[in-house]
Parts: structure tokens; C-alpha cells; sequence
């Protein structure tokens, strides 16, 4: 890392001169970190609770692909989670990937008590195999657990020149419109499309306005939620940060049945009946939590989250080359449509996260506190050396 | 139609007697008609402008079941704009339903510039057929236009024990986040899913907060829309309900980004992108607008609007009874939970519809006054009879 000094001197002729200086900077950055090094570090974690050395490369570059895309809420801070499920014997790092019964174009995947790093990518290659076969590739997943982003998944289908798309259930915190309690995950739907000349659109959002993580953000700053967004553990609408730890809930995309809280409603209900009902997983409310602040309503049944992921090959519908054009073409008429003053135009999804990914690639990750910490506290618990210093260039 | 009334006669003993009378009522309400009699008048229309019986039957259903559920704006309101669609010769009424690619799971269809009530319905049928034999089935359609409400294929699928999936885009109405003027349809998506002894859940809705008919509701009323719904020209709020025809747009579901308005816009793109681009029908705003007020950006290029249908077999991941115990479940936990103050317990989408379905059949349906305006003319531009003094029993 350099920095640049910009120095004006002035000349005993009573010229001024500008002098430039560049130098290196030796300097420790506070919680910063390179790529390689966290990749490494989480790489080597998974290994130390048993993943073999494929899965543990493959996990951890699924959380390292969450840093670098700038949703570090499902990234390194997700580590004490699940060395905690772990220690506590709820997931097995050694899973059966068992496929319980297959058509042409679907599987049903039993995913063994494995986390969802180790079950989703071999779910969503099963479902890109079957694509290639039957033209479009869906696979349901029961028995896992949390899988990251769900971008990554819906990724891996672009390299085929097919359209990818993933979703899961989650922890019970967003309450159906006219609900008093939080009943379903912040259930998450990502779509992968390619593209030709442009970067291919890449949609991945939870179904909820905003996430669990975005709500601990506001927590950990002190700062109360905008308006609209949680209630409280009687329904009222609130804008307490922690009010998640006190009962309360978020609310459904479009808040309330005038700004179509109620199709919110619908579309985190499809992900959660397509993820966990599908496949025989904990729906909503009955799925075990691994949130401590979230009541257990599962009793003994725990068959754990589910996750459902498709494929589709282009050329199943037209030529890909055809409809590459065809998406360069959106991509280029939504992106250079007028926009509204003060800013400069229209986002197309993904071109954010690939945007701080080149970046965090080339400069570094800085970590949360919260990272941070749970980075050291994981490092202690197995006994990983990690290094508190942070970055050095 | 009866009327009960109760009347209370003293006995000259001191007795009260309660004596109840029923009489039937002739008189004639104002525009309310049986459905057997708009069913009728309404496959005539299409008879006339030359489908064949079995179509003008299938057209007059998709828009009679809009009208029993309580979505009449998608309804016989629409019948003037297919009259004019057919003067002006932009859809054919013998359309060749051609299959233009296709895999053991899919295909690509080219409507042949034919009514969406026409091509859709073998769309769907074709994507279960594919269903059966690959476990799942999906089909994107070009060169088509509006076909009435999305939930009508979806439930198709529900007969067969499968899932039924459909969207559709059209008129350029919403504005993409950031975006000054509208530039998406309202792009629905429909998803049916079979129950065992509840009824199915069937969600069928706009993917903007509030739909352009809702909007011209509130106009006809002469009403401001709720604030959040709407923009102007310049992209600047309002609640002016004429905006639409002065260049304004609709939001995205969410709104603002604080409130997922970007989630909003990724859903709506979506639709378009898989019932667009996908099988090369006119997207966003290069859509031919049916509507006056929109202006035309697709130039000689018309390929019609697209739809997509999907349909998955039950198992073809586990035995649809296993799923439909699962389902009832799912929703007698929903529907029995705890609800906010003020509202009796949670809706389960299509519950609605099924019950404003079994009222209108047996009570007769209420045409607005657009409506029932909009049938007279038809009745008089085709030369078949309509009865405009409305039901009697």
C-alpha cells in the first residue's frame, strides 16, 4: 500500500514548485485483512472440525465470495455459528449426500445433518447435471443447514450458459402480514442470468425489506431501524433495534396491505414451502433455530432448513448466443434509461457486488468488530493460529 | 333471490308470535348478472371474432374465473381491448401454436400473434405434459399477449398433483429503482400448490405494490392514491391517480430502498427477463403498449409480450401424499397462529378468491360501471345480444 504527499515549495526565485512523493506504508491496518490470508485462515478452520481438504476449499471460498460481494453478513461473521453446531453435535462434518428419489429434470436430496457449505454445491451440480440432460435441473435439499449466499449457488450455473436459481428457508424472524410473531426466514431467492458482452444480472436478495444482519448493524451502532421495517412482540410497529431479541419480528416486503405487504408475504411463503415443505425440511416456524433469541418450536423433530435449487439451460429455450444479445440489450436500455436527479442510473443487479469484489480482491477485506472477534474466538477453540495484527503490504 | 323478513305479531293471550315470511324478489338488480349468463354472452364475443367453440369456451373461462375471484380487472373489463386488438389487427384469432425449440423438460413457443387466452392455456398444457415425463415441465412463449390472470394456469396444475408456476410481462407502468420513467410491466407471477384436506394455497399477484387497475379505480373514484405508490414524469412522488396517462410510473414493491424497493425491481425484472428475453418476446419497455397512454418505443419490432409456465410433479420429490399432509400442515400452523390486534387470524393466499368464488356463483356478479359500459359497446361493434337490464331470478 503507498500513499501520495503532495508538497508545494516555493523556489528562492519565487517560483513554486510541486513535488509529488510516493512511499510505501509499512503500517498495520486495523482489522484488515488480504483475500488469500482469511481464505487460508477459513480454509483451514473447516479442515480442523473434518471437512475434507475439497470441502473446506469449497467452503470457505462460499464465505470468502460473501466478503468479497460486500454481504459480510453471511460471510466470515457466520464462523462461531458453526463451529457451534458443531461442537453441540447438530451438524456432522462427515454428511451422506443421499439422493432419496430422482425423475429426469428433479432430486430429492437428504443432505445428513451436513452444513449447507458441504451439501448446496453438490446440490446445485446435481441440478446443473440433470439440466444438461433433461434441459432444466431442480433439486430440493432437507436435512441441512445455513449455506452462505445463495448468489454463489445461483452462479454456478453461468458457466453453462444456463440460468441458475436458489433459495432457502432461514430462522423464523419475519411475521406474515396480520401476524404477531415472526414466523418465517428472511428466505432468501437468488437468479443467475448470463449475458454476452455485459456482466451477467445477478439477483440475490432476502424476501424480507431487510435482514437479520442489516437489523444487528443498526443494534451494534446504537442506532434505531427506520420506520416500517420490525414490530414488536405484540405486533405494534416499532423501530427498536434490538427488538428481535425481545420477541419481535420483521416485517414482509411492502410492510403493510396498502404498500403490498401481503405479496411480501406470499413470496417468502413460496421459498419456504418450495425449500422446506418440498423437500420435508423444518418449515417456518418448526424449523430449529440457531439464533438463541428465537424460541424452539420444533420439539424433537428436527429434519433441518431445506434449500431448493434449479438450472436451466439456455439452449433448452434458444440459441444462447441469441439470447445473450437479448440480454445485453436489456442490460444496456435499463442502464442507460434516464434516472431520477441526484442519481447517476440505474442499478442492474450484481454490478454492485462485482463491482466491491474486484476491489476488496485488489485492496484488502477490513473485518467488523464482530468478525473480528469471532475470527479470534474460533481461532482459540481449535487451536488455528490467526493473526490479530491484521494486513500488512 | 329471496328475502327473508321477520315480523312480530301480539297475540290478543299477551303471546308474542315471531313469524318469519320469505318471498322472492323480481325485481331486477342493477348491473348484476348470473355467471352462466356473462359466461355465455361472453364466448359468443369470441365465437364471433372467429375462435373456434373449444376456444371460446377456454377464453370465456380464464376471464369468468378472473370475475368469480374477485379480479375483475382482469376481468370482462378487458374485452373492449381484445375487440380492438382484433379491429386493428394486431392479434390474429386462428394463431398457429408453434413449438419452435424444445428439451424433455421444455419448450420454446411462438403464440403466432394470437389472444394469450388462446395460446396460453396450451402453453400450460404442454408444460404438464412435459411434467409427466420429466418430472417437471416449462414453457416460455413469444409473439403472445395478455391472457387474464396468471393464477388460472397455475392451478391448472393442481389436478395433476403438481406445482403450477406462471408469469407473464406487459404494459411498460414501473419504474425500476432510481429509474424516472416506467419501464416494466406489472409482471405477475401466480404459484399454485396442492393441499390434502385444506384447499390449495394459491398466491396470484402483481409484482408492483398496486396494480394499474387498482390505480384506475382510485381515478374513477376520483381519489388520491396512498402515498408511495406513484411517481410523476420526473420521477418526483404523488398520489395523483391520472398520473399514469401524464407520463408518471408506478414504484417497485418496497418502494424505497430503505423499505427493499431494489428487491421490488429484481422480482419484477425477473419476470420479465424468464417471459421475455427467454423466448425473444418484446421486453420492458420495448413492449407494444395495449394501453393509449404508454408510448410506443418497440418500433416495427413486435414480437408480442411472453409468458412462462412451469409445472412440477409432486414426485418428483416425494409422494404427493407425504407433500400434501405437509401442506396442511403448513397451513392450518399459518392460519391458526396468533394474530395482530384488530384482525382475526392470518390469510392464507387464495382463501379470498375460493370464498368470493363460491358467493358469486350462487349470488350473481356485479359488473362496475366500466365494465358493464365496455360489454354494451362490444355487444354493438360484434352485433350479439346483450341484456342490459342485467339479472333476474
Amino acid at each position: 500500500m503507498t500513499v501520495k504527499t503532495n508538497v508545494f515549495c516555493q523556489h528562492p526565485d519565487g517560483l513554486i514548485l510541486f513535488v509529488s512523493f510516493s512511499f510505501p506504508i509499512f503500517a498495520r491496518k486495523k482489522r484488515m485483512y488480504s483475500y488469500s490470508y482469511l481464505f487460508s485462515f477459513t480454509q483451514k478452520v473447516f479442515e480442523t472440525i473434518g471437512l475434507s481438504d475439497l470441502e473446506a476449499w469449497q467452503a470457505a471460498d462460499i464465505l470468502m465470495q460473501a466478503e468479497l460481494r460486500n454481504i459480510s453478513t453471511h460471510g466470515l461473521v457466520r464462523l462461531p455459528e458453526y463451529i457451534r453446531l458443531w461442537e453441540n453435535k447438530r451438524i456432522t462434518t462427515t454428511p451422506e449426500f443421499k439422493i432419496v428419489h430422482e425423475s429426469p429434470s428433479t432430486a430429492l436430496v437428504d443432505g445428513g445433518k451436513g452444513l449447507g457449505l458441504v451439501t448446496a454445491p453438490k446440490a446445485m451440480k446435481l441440478a446443473i447435471e440433470k439440466a444438461k440432460i433433461a434441459g432444466t435441473g431442480w433439486v430440493s435439499v432437507r436435512n441441512s443447514y445455513h449455506f452462505g449466499i445463495a448468489g454463489y449457488y445461483a452462479m454456478k450455473a453461468l458457466e453453462h450458459d444456463m440460468i441458475g436459481i436458489c433459495m432457502t428457508n432461514a430462522n423464523p424472524l419475519v411475521a406474515p402480514t396480520f401476524a404477531m410473531q415472526g414466523m418465517l426466514g428472511t428466505n432468501p431467492i437468488a437468479v443467475a442470468i448470463p449475458a454476452g458482452e455485459e456482466p451477467p444480472f445477478v439477483a440475490d436478495f432476502a424476501t424480507s425489506p431487510i435482514s437479520r444482519g442489516k437489523v444487528d448493524e443498526y443494534e451494534d451502532q446504537g442506532e434505531p431501524v427506520p420506520e416500517g421495517l420490525l414490530q414488536d412482540k405484540e405486533g405494534i410497529p416499532t423501530t427498536d433495534s434490538s427488538i428481535l431479541r425481545k420477541g419481535g419480528a420483521l416485517k414482509t416486503l411492502g410492510v403493510d396491505t396498502i404498500h403490498g405487504g401481503h405479496k411480501g408475504f406470499c413470496l417468502t411463503a413460496i421459498v419456504d414451502i418450495l425449500s422446506a415443505v418440498l423437500p420435508g425440511a423444518n418449515f417456518g416456524p418448526t424449523v430449529v433455530p440457531t439464533l438463541s433469541y428465537v424460541k424452539d418450536k420444533a420439539g424433537a423433530n428436527d429434519n433441518g432448513i431445506g434449500h431448493f435449487f434449479g438450472a436451466m439451460r439456455i439452449d433448452a429455450f434458444q440459441t444462447a448466443e441469441e439470447f445473450k444479445k437479448g440480454m445485453d440489450y436489456w442490460i444496456r436500455t435499463f442502464r442507460n434509461a434516464p434516472a431520477i436527479e441526484g442519481e447517476d442510473h440505474i442499478i442492474i443487479p450484481g454490478d454492485p457486488e462485482r463491482e466491491s469484489e474486484a476491489d476488496k480482491m485488489a485492496n484488502g477485506i477490513t473485518l467488523s468488530r464482530k468478525s473480528f472477534e469471532g475470527l479470534i474466538k474460533v481461532a482459540e477453540i481449535l487451536g488455528v493460529d490467526f493473526d490479530t495484527k491484521g494486513f500488512t503490504e
